[in-house]
C-alpha cells in the first residue's frame, strides 16, 4: 500500500516512530500478576522513586496519556483562572492544543512573546511580567511556560533558562517547562535533569517520553510539594488517573533505565545534525534557525519539495512560510536513512540545474 | 514481599488484573515501523471499521485512557452546561470521578435517582425528566446516564433499557451508557452490541476495555453522527488525543478480535456465579442484590471479614454498610482461586461455630 | 389591567415589592456630579467604611446585581473546583440558581444534607465533612453554606450557627452564609451583624438587600482578608464590576443608614407573624414549620387555594407538596393587607362549611 | 475635598457621569406598587416591545449590570468552548475584561487582528476565518467581535461593517457587536439601529446604555431567535437575572424614550468634535486617529500633560504610548467645559514658549 510510503521515509514528526524494544518488553513484564490500581502497585512506587533519583530531589510524578494533558494540568496548578500564561509565539500550548490550557485552567489567557529561534526574549518577558499587574481589569501574569527543546529545534542554554526563571520568580510568577523533547535538550546541553529544571527555578515540568521511545506515556513532574494535592485532584478529574497505571509506569521506568532515553535522544539529535550538515551542501537549500535537537527547519526550492514528496519522502511544508519545510528525526532513523534523503535531495537539485 | 499478597488473592477490583496476552502481542506488533500520528495510521483506520462492524452500524470511536474521560467527554457532548444528568444514586459518575463530569460539562449537575439493584426506577425517571422543565431558575434535564452492567453487578434487561431510553427520548433527553463493564453485561444477556445500544436508543457509549483485558484503553463510541465534530474537539482539548494512537487501537482491535472480549467477560461472570453459589452455602453469609455480571455484594459475619483479610484475601468492605463486602472477579481468576476462597470461608465460619 | 391584581394583593415573594423611598432618594442624590468609576468614588469608599462599622470589623464589600452572583462568587472563593459544598436539601443554591454555583466554581458539587425546618442537621454535617476526605476519587468537602434566614422562614439560633461553623472549621472547611434575608434573621434573633457572622465563624456572607428594600443591589461581604484579591478578580471577570458603582453603593448605604434595613425587616417579620397567628384560627389551615422571619408555609384546604386565587390573591402553591402554599411578606405589606387576606380566608372557609 | 477635582473637570471616561434625569425619574416611578419578578412585570414586557420597535424586528433583550457581562454572555452563545473569537488588537474584550469572555465561554480564545484606527482589517479577517479551519489541533474560528464605536473613537461605516459580517458569515462564523458606545456610533453615521445591526448581519449586540445616561443597565440584544433559550439559561446562571428587573428596564425604557439616548450621544460626540477642533489649534498637540464619536486620542507635549493635571483636569495618559492621552466626553460636558479645557491648554503651551 503506497499510502504508508511517505511515513516509512518520513520526517513528519518524531511521534511517527514506534516504541523502544526495552519499553515494549517492560510493558509485557508488567502484565504478569495482579497489582493494586491507581498507582498503588509496587512498580509504580518504584518508578516514582526512580524519577526522584534521576532528578536528584523528591519529585511528584503524575503519568498522563498526552503532552497536552501534561501541559494543561501543569499550567492549571500554576495559574488562577484570571491569570495569564506567558509563552513564546511559537509555543505548542498556544497553537496546537485546541485550547486545552484554557479549558483546564478555566479560562486563563496565553500571552505570546517574541524572540529569535523560538526562544522567549528576556526583555519582552521583563515587560510582560509587569503588564497591568494589580489592575483588576486585566488578567494577571502568573506563569511563564518555556519549551525546552523549542518547537524550532533550538535549545535554551542553562544561563538563558536561569535568566527567564529569575525574571519570572522575581515578579512572583511560576515557571513551567514544556519538555515534550526534554531528553533532546538535555543531551544537547550535556547537563543533568536537575541542572536543567529545579536548580534554576522550574516549578512543574511536562516530561515527554512518547516522542522519544515510549508508547503513550508522558508525565507531569512537580518540584513543588505544595502543589501535590492540587495536582492529584486535577489529574483525577481531568480523566488521567488510570486504573492500570503500572502500564504507564512500566514505560516510564524502562525509559529512564540504562539510559534508554538519553541514547534515543542522542541518536535523534545526531541524525538531525547529519541531515543539517548534508543539506547545507545542497545548492538552493537554506538551513534556518539554530537547531540543536532533532527538529530542522529549512527553505527548499519549490521544485525540491515537490520532487521529494513524489519520491515518497514525508515532511511538513508551507505551513509556516512558503517553501519552508520541517524535518524531524527520531531514534528510529538510521544514518543510511538520512544519507538516502540527502542523496535524493542532491539528485533532484542537480537535475533542476 | 507480603504486601502484594492481598492482591494476589484479591477480589478488590477487575482493574487489578494484567492484560490479555492477545492484547500484549498486538501492542508489540503495532510498534514495528513508522505510522501516521493521531489516529491517521492504517491500524487505527482498521480498528474504527472493526467497531462499526461489531456494532452493525457506522460508529465514531475515540480512544481514551480512562473510563472517567470516556464518561465525562461523552456526557459533555450530550448536555449543555445548564443541563442535568440523571443517574442512579450508585452511579460511578457521581461518586467516584472526583467531579470529572462537572468539569468537562462546565458545571452540569448530576441528579441522582433511586431504584433497586442499582438500576434506575423508570417511574422516578419519568418524574425526573419533567422536573422544572423550562424553568429558567433550574438546571434542565438533558441526559440520562445508565451504567450497564451496574456498579452492583446487576444487569438491565433489554426491555428495561428500552423503557428508560424511551422515557428519556420522549422528553427530549439524550441517552448515555456507562459501559465500564459493557462486555460483562453483553454476555450476561446473550445479546449483541447493537441490540444493547443504538437499537434501543443509546446515543453515546463509554466502551470499557481496561477492566476486561486491555491495558489502558477504553473508548467513546458515538452512534450519533451529529456529535462527531464536537467530540473530536472535546477529545483533543480534553487531553485525550494521543499521537501514537496506534498503541491504543492495537489494544482495542485485539480486544474485539476472535472474541477475546466476550471470552474474558464470560469467564469473569462465571467466576462470580461460582463464588455466589458457593457463598450461599456458607452459614452467616448473605448474598445481596441480583448479580448477573462479575461483581458480588454480600453481608459477611464480622469475624469472617477479619479472618479472610488476615489470611491475605483482598476485597472492599465497610464502605457501603457495616459488614457488607464487595467481591469482583475478572478474566484472570481461575475456578481454583474461587474454590480456595470458598474453602477459606467455610473453614473460618465453621471455626466460629 | 387585571393581570397585575394577583401581585397587588400578593404574597408570592418579597422581591415583588418596590424600593424603599430612602433608597430611591439616595440613588437620585448620587447622580449629581461626576465620580470615579469602579468603586473609586467617594460615596463607595464611605459605604465600604459603613459596612465595616456595621460589622464591627474591617470587611471587604463587593456589590453585585443578584443574590445568585453573591452566592456563586462567594462560594467560588471558598472551594476548589474539586470541592463539595455542603448545604441543606432546600438550599436556594442547589435548586434555584440554574447551576450558577457549579459554573462559577468550575464544577464543584453541591452535596445536600437534611434537617428539620430547612436547617442543616449538625450530625449529618459531622458525617458530611468527613465523607471520602482525602480520597482522590471523590470531590472533597470544602465549604458549608448556611441560609439565614432559611428558605422556609426558620432562623438558626446563634448556638446552632456556631455548632455548624465549628464542625466545618474543625474539619478544615470554610463557612458561607446565604443571607438573602439576612436582616430578617438578624431582627428575629435581636442580635448584631457581628454576632451572627464572623464572631461565630462565617467567612463570606451573601448580604441580601434587594428583597428588603433595595432595587438591584446585594453584596458579597468577606471577613477573611486573604480572599480579597481573589474576590476582586472573580467579581470583575464574573461581570459584576460596575462602572457606575456609586449607584449600587447609594442603595447599600441608604439601606444601612438610620436603620432602614432593620425597620423594614422587623415590619416584614411582624406581618408574617400576624398572618401566622391569624391563619391558625382558620379551620382547616395548618401552619407548617417554624417561621421566625417573613416566610410562611401552610397547608390549605384545596378549595381555599382556589377561592383565594380567584379573588386575586397571589402566592405559590403545589410546588412542594399538594395543598402546601408559601406566603412571603415584605416591608410594603400593611396590617390591613394581612387582615384583608385573613378575612378572605375566614370567609371562604366558612362558606365551604 | 480636592481629590474629586480631577473628576469634576474630567475626561477620564464617559462612565464618570451620573444618570440622565429622565432615567432617574423613570426608576422612581417604577418603584410604586408591587410587580412580578424576573422580568415578568408589565414594564419589562413593555420595554422588550420597545426594543423590538426600535430595532424594527422582533428581538430578545436581556438586561445586564455591566458591559463585560453583555459581551461575555453574548459571545458564549456564539462560540463553542473550542472556538476562537476574532477581534481587533484594541478590543475591550481582550484587554479590559480580566478574562470574562474566556470564563463565560469555558475557554474560547480571543485572536487579535490588526487594522488602522482600531478597526479590523478585512483582509486580516479573511485570512483569520480560514486559519486552521477543521484542524482538530487548533481552536476554530467561530465569531468575529466588532466594537462600534471603537475603543479609539472611530466608527465603522455601514459598508465596512457589512464587509466584515459578510466575510464572517461566508465562512460560517457568527457576528457579535460590542456596542458599549452604540448610540455614539449610530448618531455619527446618522443611520438606524436596524441598518447598523441585523440588516447587515449582526447576530448578537451588546447594547450599552450606562456610559450614555443610564445608571447600571446595559443589555444583550439577540437578533437570532434560535439563541433565546440558551441566552436565558446563560443569563440566569451567569448571575444576571435580577429579581426586580423592572428597575433595569425602567432605565432602558427611559433611555429609548423621546430620543434621550440619541440626544445624549449627539451631544457627547459634538463635545468631542469641539475638543478635537480646538486642540488642533494648539501648538505641539497632535490629534490622532479618526474620531467620529466621543473618544479622542492625542499626543500632548509632556509639559502640557503635567500642567493640565496639576490644574485639576483628569484624563488617562502614558498608557498606550508616551505622551499619548485619551479624552472622553459625555452627555454631561458643556461647551463651556470644553472651552475651559482648551483655554487651559492654550495657556500652558503659550507659557512653555
Amino acid at each position: 500500500m503506497t499510502s504508508t510510503t511517505p511515513v516509512l521515509r518520513g520526517y513528519l514528526s518524531d511521534n511517527a516512530a514506534g516504541a523502544s524494544p526495552e519499553i515494549l518488553a517492560a510493558v509485557s513484564d508488567a502484565s504478569s500478576g495482579p497489582a493494586a490500581p491507581y498507582g498503588n502497585d509496587a512498580l509504580s512506587v518504584e518508578v516514582a522513586e526512580q524519577f526522584s533519583a534521576v532528578f536528584e530531589t523528591a519529585v511528584e510524578v503524575f503519568p498522563v496519556s498526552t503532552g497536552s494533558a501534561a501541559n494543561a494540568l501543569g499550567l492549571a496548578s500554576l495559574t488562577p483562572p484570571w491569570g495569564s500564561i506567558l509563552a513564546h509565539t511559537d509555543a505548542h500550548i498556544g497553537s496546537d492544543e485546541a485550547g486545552a490550557p484554557e479549558f483546564f485552567t478555566n479560562g486563563a489567557k496565553i500571552v505570546h512573546l517574541g524572540g529569535v529561534h523560538s526562544k522567549i526574549d528576556p526583555d519582552l518577558l521583563r515587560a510582560g511580567v509587569e503588564r497591568k499587574r494589580g489592575d483588576v481589569h486585566s488578567v494577571q501574569p502568573s506563569v511563564v511556560s518555556i519549551t525546552q527543546a523549542t518547537e524550532a529545534g533550538s535549545v535554551y542554554t542553562l544561563d538563558e533558562l536561569r535568566e527567564l526563571a529569575d525574571i519570572a520568580h522575581g515578579a512572583g510568577l511560576r515557571v513551567h517547562m514544556d519538555g515534550a523533547r526534554f531528553a533532546n535538550a538535555l543531551v544537547a546541553l550535556d547537563t543533568t535533569p536537575a541542572e536543567m529544571t529545579w536548580r534554576l527555578g522550574v516549578d512543574v515540568l511536562s516530561f515527554g517520553a512518547t516522542k522519544n521511545g515510549a508508547m503513550t506515556a508522558d508525565a507531569i513532574v512537580s518540584f513543588d510539594p505544595s502543589l501535590t494535592e492540587e495536582l492529584a485532584y486535577r489529574h483525577k478529574r481531568g480523566g488521567q488517573l488510570t486504573s492500570k497505571m503500572r502500564f504507564q509506569n512500566a514505560q516510564l521506568g524502562a525509559y529512564l533505565t540504562d539510559d534508554v532515553w538519553l541514547r534515543n535522544a542522542r541518536h535523534a539529535n545526531a541524525m538531525a545534525a547529519r541531515m543539517r550538515d548534508g543539506l547545507r551542501e545542497i545548492l538552493g537549500v537554506e538551513v534556518l534557525g539554530d537547531t540543536r535537537a532533532n527538529i530542522l527547519f529549512c527553505r527548499f526550492p519549490a521544485d525540491l519539495v515537490t520532487a521529494l514528496r513524489e519520491a515518497g519522502y514525508g515532511f511538513y511544508g508551507n505551513r509556516w512560510e512558503t517553501d519552508v519545510v520541517r524535518l524531524v528525526t527520531s531514534f528510529v532513523h538510521s544514518a543510511e536513512d538520512i544519507d538516502d534523503f540527502l542523496a535524493a535531495g542532491r539528485r533532484f537539485t542537480a537535475h533542476a540545474l
